[in-house]
């Protein structure tokens, strides 16, 4: 099973970044409650001493791991922004919120919402969501102050309705992976109404 | 420190009920991750056997706690509708998601986002999360419709709008409770908004 992200950025050493793979892949097959070093370990020719040697203890490592992930979630929109502010608003919702998510992306949003769980109480991981909220706020913001440049969009608060485009996303993944909610269509549907309203209200 | 529910409704003797005001105690306390039996039974004057008599394991009671606590959330809008529907429905999302919730109350949210993420793995979690959010879909679709019938809404697909409230007020609870996100009031606006492009547009 492979991740499909990107190599390295210079940010991690080739070392670093393994171990980051591996967690994936252990975090896929064994869920969050049952990740231990040995099954990281046991993802990659390497031993536990070699995942102790970079990261001291299993939470240090998962703090690493969701920087890790969320340099790749980021480089996921920038790659793919066009020249349509509506178009490009549409595929950051439906790469936030797919509306038929393969088998790979539901079990990746369920281990997200129990790490994002220990953010209750564990400061570093807290940090950690706080920044992928914050850079989800801010893709979502600059592609509408694009539109707004261009005239394509009301001169609108750009960051209050990026606001509510990540309460949405977050609320309807959060319910999906913790709830038997049918409702993801609905609330697509609903978020293409809100931003239509927002956007283009009264043109 | 009291939880304010109302007593029984018959549903539950005196003795479980004791020990639901116990476990809410307990949880504001300690938090779900120090949770134990022990340090439910110090909250009240019972024994660990005399909540065992009840409850087979500490996951069965926080299941039956679950169940308790939806109860009561219910009860907390019911009591409270009145006769405008615009007015009870910004009463509703207050309640989901207030403005500026007490220290208690943001307690609450963060042990509610702690015990969700157990619904990840967990069935008897997952249904019991799975009916308290029927339940507020189903609130505010009561709302919407008694609106429309009283021609005080236009005539939308109420259940589409009820599932956009919830996913908003589950994603800003849970990015509150999660990280370190300022955003409640900017949600709260963007909220009205929606709802006053959907249900009024064009009047």
């Amino acid at each position: 099973m492979d991740s499909g992200w990107d190599s390295t950025d210079g940010k991690w050493s080739a070392a670093e970044e393994a171990i980051m793979h591996a967690t994936y892949r252990a975090l896929l097959t064994h869920g969050y409650a049952n990740l231990s070093i040995s099954r990281i370990a046991e993802e990659f020719d390497k031993s536990k001493a070699s995942i102790y040697y970079h990261y001291d203890s299993k939470d240090e490592l998962l703090v690493a791991f969701l920087d890790f992930a969320a340099d790749r979630f980021e480089a996921l929109f920038d790659t793919q922004v066009g020249e349509d502010p509506s178009a490009d608003l549409e595929h950051v919702v439906e790469k936030l919120l797919p509306l038929d998510p393969a088998e790979e992306q539901r079990q990746l949003h369920s281990v997200q919402v129990e790490l994002r769980a220990q953010a209750v109480t564990e400061e570093a991981f807290r940090e950690q969501f706080s920044k992928l909220d914050d850079r989800i706020v801010a893709t979502v913001r600059d592609i509408i102050e694009r539109g707004i440049a261009e005239g394509e969009f009301r001169d609108v608060d750009s960051t209050r309705v990026a606001e509510h485009v990540l309460a949405v996303v977050n609320g309807a993944m959060y319910g999906r992976a913790t709830a038997e909610r049918k409702s993801t269509a609905a609330v697509r549907v609903s978020l293409s109404s809100y931003l239509d309203a927002e956007l283009h209200r009264g043109e």
